[in-house]
């Protein structure tokens, strides 16, 4: 059974939540030729920006330092929240005091530690988006150039 | 706890068993230019291709009907399902016969009774993989080329 639509205050305070607590997003990014390419990857949030590592040479690396460009989803079809991004790509010794460890506590990896070289990448997200159906897709978005509307 | 990694023919059967009941998946597009897109859709699976319908206007329509090309992946970032398609861009009459009304009876909307112009999408799996953690990043390569290697 669908639920009621809930206000934007409170789909505000979800997507929140969901970004403070969630550990996995769908990333999906595209060449600069338009060939696209999605891949599940683990993020910590710092209340602005998304943190995410993956290995220099991925598809999804290489995407993102061409094109500095995201759209990116947390999981779950029927519970969404979603947002374009602006990509900068970071260096371990770039990133602020404590943010690499606070990454690795999270995510039970540490990328410094990776045989091969792993680089970081900041997500500002820009227009963000939630719905769980589709009595819900008026007044889905919440976020737009970067600034909550709610 | 991480289970133990499943064999290639019991990940091939649970792949199937996802495209065939699973009703959503995440749809991964790009413009001509690079920008990604990325919104979940519902499908029906045929055995072979994955039928999907969204408005003629909408991003990912566009972007299908400009390149053609897809990553798609089935819900859950713990238990990957994640292929990429090529897609041809269907008109309803264009279809087999019976299969927008099976489209419509699995989704529980007809595209052909909305408003706005809807078009379909038949997306053909090429290289399809699957894995839940990290111990199952070897030999998630089920399909390669649009053949199952199991």
């Amino acid at each position: 059974m669908t639920e009621p639509a809930r206000s934007p205050e409170v789909r505000k305070q979800h997507a929140v939540k969901r970004l403070e607590e969630d550990i996995d997003a769908w990333v999906s990014t595209s060449s600069a030729d338009g060939t696209p390419y999605l891949m599940p990857l683990s993020f910590l949030w710092d209340g602005e920006t998304l943190l995410f590592s993956t290995a220099a040479s991925n598809p999804t690396s290489l995407n993102l330092q061409a094109t500095g460009r995201a759209h990116v989803a947390l999981d779950h079809t029927r519970d969404v929240v979603i947002f374009t991004a602006t990509v900068e790509t970071l260096r371990a010794e770039e990133l602020p005091p404590g943010a690499a460890d606070a990454f690795a506590a999270k995510i039970g990896f540490d990328p410094r530690d990776a045989g091969a070289l792993y680089l970081y990448f900041r997500f500002t997200p820009e227009t963000l988006q939630s719905w769980r159906e589709a009595n819900e897709l008026t007044g889905r978005t919440l976020m737009r150039d970067g600034t909550w509307l709610v």
